[in-house]
């Protein structure tokens, strides 16, 4: 079971002025025809996708027509593709979701953590119990058990990798990416939805798709909404003090975000029909934002003003328990130009 | 500033079947005498020591007759090296400490940070404030001050690397690991204590310097007086629940073990008079002790009551927010036999 990935140093930490620990990792920037363009490490590593699906999981419910149907606002239409961070604005539209499909949050099964504003803030959460409205994925939840309102399915089983709502997600995610559905690999994701493992370049293409001007062939308007919403609404997508609403702001627009656990983050750029996919092969968070602003860079993304908005984000400085300034984070991933072509994985690509 | 050391996969994180993440690092084995026995990814690799310093750190008191003058027990002689986890007994101790060598908590400058007990037992910290004596660190600290007073140093700047203390330790440091002071890269660690780098193996070596059964030339008895408060009282260098603690009940009396930030670990074997030090890249806590059973195990030191006990700590399984099983955490490790010898750093070596 162990990768054959070859990764390349991303980023990293220093204490007295040397390399006290570095993370290693892969990164994929591709067009929408499936071209490399450039790759650190292994731009094809097997990934597990994590958050970053969120907005391919949306996309069946969008397509049906159900944020017409439950009247659904663009904040959110936003929060179907967030890891939120429990903020009050979050709970409230997440409960807004649930109650316009004649849904509750007791029938959300994502479990519960502590809402994670508090740990952005450095502050000490109150003592559980916690609602799994300010779970991070109770918008992806509300969404999916509205999609089994709108289609007649049952919400007691919407999880089970065999759930009619599961199985249009997987078709979504595959379509989307390029791979053939047996091609993907399946796990259980933190919330307890089916979640799926592809070559990291076909989660770079599901971005370039999510973030095209035209139509889908097969789910026609869709992404393209939800990259509208995420872009309008980052606040929803993520939450006050961290990356992706940081990274959505600085690309006034252009850029649709959204991270993942253990190290992912997936980027549409529409200006250029340009996806981005980032892992941090150990998972680490510290490590992702700073390589990540990097690849902005060096892909020729960043302007003067996108560059210097970004800097806290590409190079913080660490403190200890007295504030006392002990080293820094700094990207040292090194972009090269690529020539592949993604081949189809188990399937015909692009579709 | 990018570390040239190539280092090896250590610990694999798995989902649904396949590696999701992947952690990197290397491994030095070597002898009192430093020739290197076994290694995995780069043995020499630039790594600072943080709190598996800690043992070091107290030598110049022990050895200057501290322990005797201010009647520290055995488990307050092993809190010097501790990085405990605030259980009471620790507070206790480090208040006793402190007592027994006319000083107080205010005079710590180790910061405060919530008592690692909580976070040990997936609990939620009360608010703060914190006392100091609950950090981590309190122990190691209320011995620097007890030198304070036992020579006569002033208290108030005793982290100060110019002060009379830093210069006995980092003095202390350089003997053991076979390093010339002026080879040894300083830095602040976590607690604003002044903190050393050096390559892996010489870390290593001052393990196997730190449970010699000899005397050694400069220190006499005290690292054999310190490593056995350690293996005496592993409780007190550690805390319920966490690696140092399983590992050293494991060793019964064999292995002293010591743990410090961003993945390292120390371990002596008194019975081999072997040192082990291990660096996960990456920092990341999760890696380590997986990695460090394999490696005891490859080096031939777990017999099958040690390996028994040591699973869970070798392979711990993933569950997400609602307690389903999401994958394993596994060694994948391979310890290489060496031939090379430790050369002296910028100094003779061994002394």
């Amino acid at each position: 079971m162990l990768a054959s990935s070859v990764h390349a140093p991303l980023t990293a930490i220093s204490r007295g002025g040397i390399v006290e620990s570095l993370h290693y990792g892969s990164v994929a920037v591709v067009d929408r025809d499936g071209a490399i363009l450039f790759a650190a490490g292994d731009p094809l590593a097997m990934t597990f996708t994590r958050s970053s699906l969120k907005p391919l999981q949306a996309l069946p419910f969008v397509a049906a027509g159900g944020i017409e149907r439950f009247k659904f606002s663009p904040a959110e239409t936003a929060l179907l593709c967030a890891s939120h961070s429990g903020e009050p604005r979050h709970v409230d539209a997440a409960a807004s979701m649930l109650a316009k499909a004649g849904n509750s949050a007791a029938r959300l099964q994502c479990g519960t953590h502590p809402p994670m504003h508090y740990e952005v803030r450095g502050e000490i959460p109150p003592p559980p119990p916690y609602s799994p409205l300010a779970h991070n994925c109770s918008g992806k939840h509300s969404g999916m058990l509205a999609h089994c309102t709108a289609c007649g399915y049952d919400h007691a089983d919407y999880l089970d990798p065999g759930h009619p709502l599961q199985r249009e997600i997987r078709s979504a995610v595959a379509h989307m990416a390029g791979v053939a559905e047996s091609a993907l690999v399946a796990g259980t994701d933190g919330c307890s939805a089916p979640n799926y493992a592809m070559p990291l370049a076909h989660l770079a293409l599901a971005f370039a798709r999510l973030a095209a001007p035209e139509d889908d062939a097969r789910y026609g308007a869709a992404p393209k909404r939800l990259a509208q919403a995420m872009t309008t609404h980052p606040e929803m997508v993520s939450g006050e003090g961290r990356s992706d609403l940081a990274l959505m702001r600085a690309g006034r627009g252009d850029w649709v975000c959204k991270i993942g656990a253990e190290g992912v983050q997936g980027i549409g750029v529409k200006s250029r029909g340009w996806g981005i996919a980032v892992k941090v092969a150990d998972g680490t968070r510290r490590a992702l934002a700073p390589a990540v602003v990097a690849v902005l860079d060096q892909a020729g993304l960043l302007d003067a003003q996108a560059r210097a908005t970004l800097a806290p984000l590409a190079a913080p400085t660490l403190r200890n328990y007295r504030g006392l300034t002990t080293g820094d984070v700094r990207p040292v991933v090194v972009l090269d130009k690529d020539d592949r072509r993604l081949t189809p994985v188990a399937a015909s690509l692009p579709e």
